[in-house]
């Protein structure tokens, strides 16, 4: 079975309008939880630095930076929107694989659309396309994959790839090639958690497989086998590998019907957890320090990737399930505000997180968790989270992801243009330019470095 | 033990006057071999479509296209210049570890020294730290990791991290930090043999790692163990690694002293057949069509890479084993000229290396080879290579490496220009800048698209 080329294939022929309203839906809610976690996002520090590193060698300003004034080559926007729509850890999650989906296919594609004209529809089309690649092939290794790398950053530059390539018109030819091409650049490892390097590698993912479209369009080859080779990508980056997930069903069913959309500013293992510690504390009264003890019962995974006792620091923080039921304990919530590095100081804060125990039970979904609060006098607090809010089976609503992006978006534009532009995102499919989406997430005036007269030099 | 620290401490510490002058003559004709297989692909249609594909989202011009006209912002130069000399297979050969050194450390820092004041001493330095480091790392890990992946891609981006971090004077830390974002970009795999993405691999390590270095002069965070982690690099990258490889008599011994140079323009596992079959040629009288069989016996890596019977293309006809001996056979010789797609097809070349066998034998060294010709009248030729022609047991001498630099320079400098720039490179140590040798390393006029108003348009 050749999966690359019928991957390219499928990309290269689909229409829009064989995809199913509901699907297309979601990739709206999608695209509203995307821009709103990159103008979230889009003030860290992990964004300053890049930006001043890298700016100096950014091509003509073609390309907006959401939420900033500076304009970069799509290039390097697709990079910095992708960082930015990453860095809080509050982006979008394809559950079964861990994938985050929007960051490299809509950061690409929305850096892209203001290069060349781009209707709505074609935008979210090309979405949609390069979400199903990457989630297709994400499902064919991710249980083999995610321990050692981020998944987002290996299997999403395919995804980058496909919109990409299909905004650009490549023929079924160019599009395996492209896939190569994002093949060969596939990185990013998962050591790097709790460091600028994890928002760095989803953005690279974007830039990457936008790479891969660009060089395809001029014939640049690439092996035509890359995925399913015996020294292809699957094979290589996983042990084990399931092939035919990549093709089952392809143009019936569509992996953006299954995003989901976090509440909580950290690691999707962890929300059960917060869900369950926000309810004991809402319906129960005690103080902080009554809590003589507190017990997590999760999955297995869970304690894998969010095992962090004590957390040095506001991103590492977002990986430790300790931490996260520490604040919603405490402050009743765990937005991008809990995972500062003060937070993670605070005196009170430190005291709970050295009394939360956590274990392992292979008999719960990953969505479900137990807490246990003993308090000093006796009683016994607990709790069964069945879904977690924002998991397939307790989606966030519409509403909530408006509320979501005015959070974020909040500081960072006014609320009049935040409300237009997520009216924009929801009537995305009637756009006549897409670029209008890009030329409304930045602040007023939008005026550049480069227009004041260039970076400042290295 | 903190290998990675270690690598960081020893490349921030080290004094050229440390380096003996074995090695440092070994790192000049390192540059010679570098430069002009930089300039001998500066033609390759793998470089004019990149040019083509990513020209547009170049910054500003700051550094040369070696060989060319263009000048790019010099992320995009260490890209392009990492390519060219990569994409004939001619460049220089780490030969325990088959690394290639050059291509990732010595096109980021010559961009980075037309950037920058940059004296050749100081160039020469990180040149040598560069090399030292890449191939540490690829000690470590390349029998466990080469069939899967191109070292060079992913060990040497870490090369150009440390030469690009040296220059820009990160300290230990930030030495630190940028080899985990250079690892946390390491890629490429090696089923991209034969097609333009191995070269984009190469290049790309130049860029990678200059990109690391340039994010963690501006305190870009990573993993601080992103070598010996339990999923760090080398973990991750290679089923089996040998850390204690990485600081072995570090600072006492230097891996430049082991680099080698191909005297023929395809893989080095090739090059002891090759030099059997030109010299049964010059030593015996006989017609291509006389030939019955040739038989080849080699180490078995020699057919794990280059074991393609029917290659489809020059680049990928550099990967077969076959047509090198016919090549070689037919030509009496193995250069640029022989690995194109016209010689690939040709019918006399074609016939030939349907006779020619194989057989693996894993009681040769891997620069060792038997040839035997069987011809139609009954007698048998044979020749036991046993060091080939550029390896360490019998290397190309500096009048070689002058007289394979003009060849492939031909055409692109003129020849006057070619040896000055020769000369230059044997005198680097005493350059008050380097950047003299970028500006002799380009055609004239030097003028660029962007001095006659900018790329073309996507």
């Amino acid at each position: 079975m050749e999966e690359t080329r019928a991957l390219a294939r499928f990309v290269v022929n689909s229409r829009l309008d064989d995809v199913p309203e509901p699907a297309r839906h979601e990739a709206r809610r999608s695209l509203v939880n995307w821009l709103g976690c990159a103008l979230g996002g889009s003030r860290h520090d992990a964004i300053n630095i890049a930006l001043t590193a890298l700016g100096p060698f950014s091509g003509p300003p073609q390309a907006a930076v959401l939420g900033r004034l500076e304009r970069l080559d799509i290039l390097h926007a697709a990079l910095i929107n992708g960082m930015s729509a990453h860095v809080l850890d509050f982006d979008d999650t394809h559950l079964r694989t861990l994938l985050h989906p929007s960051v490299p296919v809509a950061s690409a594609l929305l850096a892209l659309g203001e290069r060349r004209a781009l209707t709505g529809a074609d935008f979210l089309h090309a979405f949609i396309l390069g979400v199903e690649v990457e989630c297709r092939i994400a499902n064919a290794i991710y249980f083999a994959h995610n321990v050692n790398w981020y998944i987002t950053g290996t299997a999403g530059a395919f995804g980058a790839a496909a919109a990409a390539g299909r905004v650009l018109g490549l023929d079924e030819q160019k599009m395996t090639w492209a896939f190569g091409i994002a093949a060969t650049q596939a990185a990013g490892l998962r050591e790097m958690a709790g460091t600028m390097c994890k928002s760095f590698v989803h953005g690279r993912a974007a830039q990457n497989g936008m790479t891969a479209a660009l060089l395809a369009t001029k014939g640049f080859t690439s092996s035509e086998r890359t995925i399913e080779a015996p020294r292809g990508f699957a094979h290589v980056l996983a042990a084990r590998c399931r092939l035919e997930e990549i093709t089952d069903r392809l143009g019936e069913r569509y992996e953006i019907a299954l995003n989901t959309y976090k509440p909580y500013a950290c690691g999707v293992v962890c929300h059960p957890v917060i869900d369950g510690c926000i309810q004991l504390r809402d319906r129960h009264s005690f103080k902080l320090e009554q809590i003589a003890a507190v017990e997590l019962r999760v999955h297995p995974l869970a304690l894998k990737l969010t095992g962090t006792k004590a957390p040095q620091g506001g991103l590492e923080s977002k990986w430790s399930i300790y931490h996260s039921a520490a604040v919603a304990i405490c402050d009743g919530g765990a937005g991008e505000h809990q995972y500062t590095d003060e937070r993670v100081r605070a005196p009170k804060v430190q005291r709970l997180r050295e009394r939360i125990s956590a274990e392992a039970d292979a008999s719960l979904r990953e969505d479900e968790a137990h807490v246990t609060i003993t308090l000093a006098d006796g009683r016994i607090l607990e709790r069964h989270v069945e879904h977690a809010i924002g998991s397939a089976g307790n989606p966030m609503s519409d509403r909530d992801l408006e509320d979501k992006f005015r959070g974020l978006a909040d500081g960072v534009l006014p609320l009049a243009q935040t409300n237009a532009l997520i009216e924009k995102c929801w009537s995305v499919a009637t756009l006549a330019d897409v670029a209008e989406i890009a030329r409304m997430a930045v602040p007023n005036p939008p005026r550049s470095p480069f227009e004041k007269g260039g970076w400042r030099v290295l």
